[in-house]
């Protein structure tokens, strides 16, 4: 497998996009590196929500309404374990607890989250390679107004109600970008780079922050193109909008683009925000103006398609 | 809390009488202790299949149908993991798992088996005390013509196919009955020990093969009263009566009573064995002749009752 493309990915957002990569690129032209700053430990289980739905929704087996956990699930075990916990904050469908207690079993039998990945993507039918930015572990932790956060008891556990005031990584120091990650980075193969539409502070940045990641797009011959999660000064999905003021951003594409100038080439944001096109492109960073919003499979399809030629017609600065 | 009456208990068979137990004395009054022998780790979660049943059992919560597992059970999680394991011979319900998962948790969290033990059923809203024979690990090895098996693997994923050669308790040397079973076993105030209807070579044997248990029972001034697993040379429940065989016994009270005779006091047999009677009683063990069958939970209570009355009216040899 030598892949040509890059994707960053997170959660629900990025997922949209990365399953239009899988439709539009061969499984062995794509590597879908996937953020684990979320990864916790839950109940004893090892839980990685990003993977597991950039997993599933490759699968097509993600529920379409709530874009997170298994369509047609049920909630027997949340119901039992309630009577023993009152730590039902973080829902777990039946069918989910499968693949977190298969993890978990094979992460202490000494596998490594990739490889984990790797058994958890073929049962499900997925060609596609979704890697774990790492194997490693990192985490994201939100300092807010109300203390240092985990972040799942952020984002989950208190709604994201607490106010952002910055977020780290807590072993980042230790944790290297997985090797396959990193080979495609620094291969002169790479055609592109695409940093999926997720929060680039919570999702996109514990990715970034990896040793060698923010240097490696800096000087990868391949041009890097990012879908803006923020259409209209808010996020379509998640507190992306919120976060970015609660950290003293102006909400908006334009903030994004400074936030991501030292490798990005590419932005593409909505319709709605074309006005803040020159502004960006000031930055020297080339724009696209499309639809952005993924409703149907076709949209998803469509900005893959849209976003893979804007990138590969790119040269770099 | 000063129990005077204490039950040795395995599975199905023997968590019926237990029921009836613990709806004629009051919670104070009765110690359950359950064999932990079948205690095994199955997709890393520490399951304890007699613990579950009685626990089921006394809250009422147990599938009636089926003697193990919980009423109203689904089988969601058991599909989705079939999808990466192959290995879903050990059938874990949804509501079932929560009991599991809290329990796996709680034993790495550093809680001895007891107290997690407790935990449940207080969730569970059982007063009486449910007490793992011991917090130590102990594990029934099944020597049978296919080779040494764990006892999950002889009882349900071979469902007791292979011929039983002997049986054997991995770390029985390392292993103390629990303190409190252990200090009700020689409290000049215990009233009754009662073995409940469970498999003696597999359920019961287990318990007795902890340090101090049998000698406990030989020493004690209380009675020592079984409830016998056997009517009309078969098991109600489980192979109690093939294993007798495979071991060299002929299917019967009568080598239940050999087996049990050094320190049992009294038997009883189920009606259909009447014949059976004198032959034990030549053992110097009194028998009782009654219904043993339990099919309602009348017939559980009136089982308890009747135990309960033969037991204490017995004076030891």
């Amino acid at each position: 497998m030598n892949p040509s493309i890059l994707a960053l990915c997170g959660g629900v957002g990025g997922a949209k996009l990365a399953l239009g990569l899988s439709r539009t690129l061969r499984p062995d032209e794509l590597l879908i590196a996937v953020n684990t700053g979320d990864d916790f430990l839950h109940l004893g289980l090892h839980i990685s929500p990003d993977l597991d739905t950039v997993m599933y929704t490759l699968a097509g087996a993600a529920d379409p309404e709530r874009g997170w956990g298994l369509a047609g699930e049920t909630w027997n075990f949340m119901e039992a374990i309630a009577r023993f916990e009152g730590s039902d904050w973080f829902r777990l469908g039946d069918r989910d607890l499968a693949t977190h207690v298969y993890r978990t079993r094979a992460l202490q039998q000494g596998l490594g989250l990739a490889e984990v990945t790797k058994s958890l993507c073929d049962a499900f039918g997925i060609a596609h390679r979704v890697l774990p930015m790492t194997d490693d572990p990192l985490q994201t932790i939100i300092a807010t107004d109300q203390g240092d956060l985990p972040f799942q008891d952020y984002f989950v556990r208190l709604d994201c109600r607490p106010r952002v005031r910055s977020v780290r990584f807590n072993w980042v120091e230790m944790a290297r970008p997985h090797p396959e990650f990193a080979a495609l980075l620094n291969n002169r193969e790479l055609r592109a780079v695409i940093l999926c539409p997720s929060n680039p502070f919570l999702s996109i940045d514990p990715i970034l922050s990896l040793e060698g990641v923010r240097p490696g797009l800096q000087s990868s011959p391949a041009p890097v193109v990012a879908v803006s999660p923020i259409v209209g000064g808010k996020a379509l999905k998640g507190p992306a909008a919120r976060t970015m003021e609660e950290l003293g951003m102006a909400p908006g594409n334009l903030a994004i683009a400074e936030y991501y100038r030292d490798f990005l080439d590419g932005l593409i944001i909505d319709r709605i925000d074309e006005h803040e096109a020159a502004a960006i492109e000031k930055l020297g960073i080339k724009v696209k103006i499309v639809d952005t919003v993924m409703r149907s499979m076709q949209d998803r399809i469509d900005l893959a398609e849209t976003t893979l030629e804007f990138a590969i017609g790119l040269t770099r600065r």
